[in-house]
């Protein structure tokens, strides 16, 4: 056996049984021991920011590690930007980079980089395999690492020789740690603050966003008057009737700060307080009063359903029932609107969809209108690293089989990853896209604005896509994928019903 | 004045007066700055992939750096792999990156990476700007660094608050180090191989490849009866009537080692001694014989012109015409061959054009057929990181105003940065790009049954680009550059004439 035919079985053993992938040379034998080792599926992404996007998606829906499969140091750093994401969202990937053979990596060929230098600020994990004997045994680290709570993206570089070298050992699956508890001083503590305080924040990030810790939390909010939120962008929230009608933090540092203004403490359970994305001139960093206090009920990495629950029973809250939202709202008409949009979507979606979310400034009203919608998944781009839509949307089809996926895809950020949509078409996928295609970088137009001028011939030369426009319909053609244009919101409205009533992906082109 | 118009001013005084952007929200007061001081022309690329592969096109033929303008780690990721192109192919480049304010930073914002870190991989020189006053100074340097013989990646690292502080200031341009010239005893050591040994290579690399150096290697090659090669990949080679009939070292490893079989000694000129792209199992590293005595005529930042020129005034090797290549080869007809269509370029290309070449496999014929063609350079990618040819084209054609461009486009590789395309419509650039559509990925193809198997389903899916086929006419349309598809060489013929007739960008997909 050699070290490829023992990554294989390692793998598979540990319950890793999907590869994203996008090979090149220095990666033959893991190719060819993935095609006479039945198990794993494969799916190919024609550029890696697709290939490492849609790891992440598939973590945040299958709630397992995927692996990936890159060519060299340059393969992954065309990954790095959607594994930077996919870190933010603490979503595990066993992340594995084919490289140069340990002898001629001396030989500084053409494309010999700084591999593990590179890998090294998104992964929690990363290893060079020294040996073919060593490849097995390093799998299964690497997959613990990937399994290890909430999720961490573990490194394996694979020397071409590791992989064509006999000697492979087949690794037994290394016991993933029990996902930690949190402290029940901070759960005391959390109480304490809760019946003691007023004007207190419960903070809502990761795990605690899904719908047993949302039940939890509300019993809390209902027993003591605090208040809930979510943090500005989370990988995954449970959302639609019966769950929560929770508001995020808002992005604009304005706005945040108004909405934190009275805030006296915070309660983070999985969440970060609250700061800026950016920094300008005088403004704050932080988004909250100076001088809350702030308190930490679960790190990342601790259990918030567990914590949540103590904390109730600490706080004897009583059961609550979640208000009911009021009716499904109907799908609006006319000229596009973000308020017309959401309310459209929520309509039509159907039960048990998935939205894929990466609608930048557009998408900032697309809450409030969707709460009374059926029930869904919310995946948000969590990094801040644009591009990400498209191939979390393709993920979250791989891993979630049986739901359809809805794309809120902002232009510019499309135009990143625009390869995912033939991935979308080779694997069938059920994903419909709506471009909010407004033909400008928007959000930079208004962050221009801030500078305190309008912007001129120079500026709107980077910052304008509509010269030339940009074809949508035909992108998505040449792709493989069949779409349409819309310029009202009933349009888009048609086409979201009848691409959810068939398989397969579907673009909406949706002009603003 | 803030430290972003200080930027401006010192850049534009160094004689950077080109910048490739995808800025960001931390870039929004540089950007700004660039709108209000005229003299800096921006080409905004939908990808910073796209954006370093101009910023390399551009410094090739333009023979001076551009700027880039890249948005944090997340973003110079993204363009990371052709800088790694750029660094190979020896391009100046001031690379500048917006990144977090400085008393932000601490707080780990989501798009917060490890820009540094990602930067130093592929840059001679970076640095983290501390402070609005230091930013001219910084960017003096960073020129200086970019100019510095042969060309060099200097990474410039700007906290937003260092672009909006006042207290800017203008810094001249520092004196750039004269190229440094070859050791004498190199030059009396290689007349001495070249006068007492047999079997001696010539390898010529980067700016060995211009008219002169090569004029210069032939009276060499004509006193002495040595061998002239180019190396296998190279960042720009004078080619066609009047230059040398120079063949390159051949990628495939039996090829090269039997190209080089009889090689007793090698005589490096700005070039490597050959070994191989990777390493594959009982294969040689090195190409060449391990007994062949490697002697250095140049470095890499060494002058080859004047290395050359004192090698044949020590060797007293007198004036030695080129030989005329024969007649300009008619245009080819039939079914799409290598050399079918190198014979069609050779025959239609205009007088003066740049050929961008990323071809991969199906390109390796090109050479011989096109010796006879008119006077052209040509690029091709020098690091093995596919995804440079559509950028490359785009950026040279900046680099190059009133010649026209012929990209030769590998499909896999071109989905990597087909943006481009859409900068060639906004810029109206006069890029023809030949898709050479074989719907796999070919190389791999053949790299895999070297493995010794023919790929089942599982390999056939990630090494297969035809399920769905890629259309190239509706992608180019939707990025707003004219497109049509050919499957003869005739018809190839008929629109590559076209298009060299017309002002703008045209694409051509070839169904191999």
């Amino acid at each position: 056996m050699n070290g490829a035919e023992s990554l294989v079985h390692t793998l598979l053993k540990g319950g890793v049984d999907v590869c994203f992938s996008n090979p090149g040379t220095s990666e033959m034998h893991f190719v060819a021991a993935l095609d006479r080792i039945p198990g794993m599926k494969c799916v190919l992404g024609l550029q890696e920011n697709v290939v490492t996007g849609m790891a992440d998606g598939y973590f945040r829906m299958a709630e397992k590690p995927a692996c990936t499969l890159l060519h060299c140091g340059p393969g992954l750093a065309n990954g790095l930007a959607n594994l930077h994401n996919a870190r933010r969202a603490r979503s595990g990937i066993v992340n594995i980079v084919g490289d140069q053979a340990t002898y001629h990596r001396p030989y500084d060929a053409p494309l010999t980089a700084d591999t593990e230098g590179w890998a090294r600020g998104v992964s929690a994990w990363v290893r060079t395999s020294a040996h073919a004997t060593e490849v097995g045994a390093d799998a299964a680290v690497a997959t613990q690492a990937a399994r290890t709570s909430p999720g961490q993206i573990a490194t394996m570089i694979l020397p071409s020789d590791t992989c064509w070298d006999p000697g492979g050992v087949v690794a037994e699956p290394l016991p993933v740690p029990a996902t930690p508890q949190a402290d029940p001083h901070a759960i005391r503590n959390a109480a304490r603050v809760l019946r003691e305080q007023r004007n207190v924040l419960v903070l809502l990030g990761g795990p605690a966003l899904r719908e047993g810790a949302q039940k939890l939390a509300h019993r809390i909010e209902a027993a003591t008057g605090c208040r809930l939120l979510a943090e500005g962008s989370n990988a995954r929230v449970q959302r639609g009737r019966g769950r929560l009608p929770l508001e995020r933090v808002p992005y604009p540092v304005d706005q945040a700060v108004a909405a934190l203004a009275s805030v006296e403490h915070i309660i983070l359970v999985n969440a970060k307080a609250p700061i800026g994305f950016f920094g300008y001139p005088g403004k704050p960093s932080k988004h909250y009063p100076e001088n809350a206090g702030v308190h930490v009920l679960t790190r990342y990495e601790q259990d918030a359903e567990v914590a949540l629950r103590a904390l109730v029973e600490e706080l004897g809250a009583p059961d609550a029932a979640i208000a009911d939202p009021g009716p499904r709202p109907e799908p609006a008409r006319g000229a596009p609107t973000p308020e017309g949009l959401a309310r459209t979507i929520a309509a039509l979606m159907p039960e048990g969809c998935v939205i894929a979310d990466e609608s930048v400034s557009f998408g900032r009203g697309f809450y409030k209108e969707t709460f009374a919608a059926p029930q869904h998944d919310w995946l948000h781009i969590t990094g801040g690293a644009i591009g990400c839509g498209f191939p979390l949307a393709t993920g979250a089809a791989m891993g979630a089989p049986g739901r359809r996926v809805i794309g809120l895809q902002a232009d510019g950020s499309g135009m990143y990853t625009l390869q995912a949509l033939w991935t979308q078409a080779r694997e069938k996928l059920p994903v419909t896209t709506i471009i909010l295609s407004n033909r400008k970088y928007a959000i930079l137009l208004g962050e221009y604005q801030g500078v305190g001028a309008n912007p001129g011939r120079t500026a709107m030369d980077m910052l304008d896509l509509g010269n030339p426009d940009i074809g949508w319909v035909q992108l998505a053609n040449g792709m493989g994928v069949e779409a349409a244009q819309a310029t009202t919101l009933e349009q888009v409205g048609d086409l979201l019903a009848q691409s959810c009533a068939r398989p397969g992906p579907f673009l909406i082109e949706m002009v603003i």
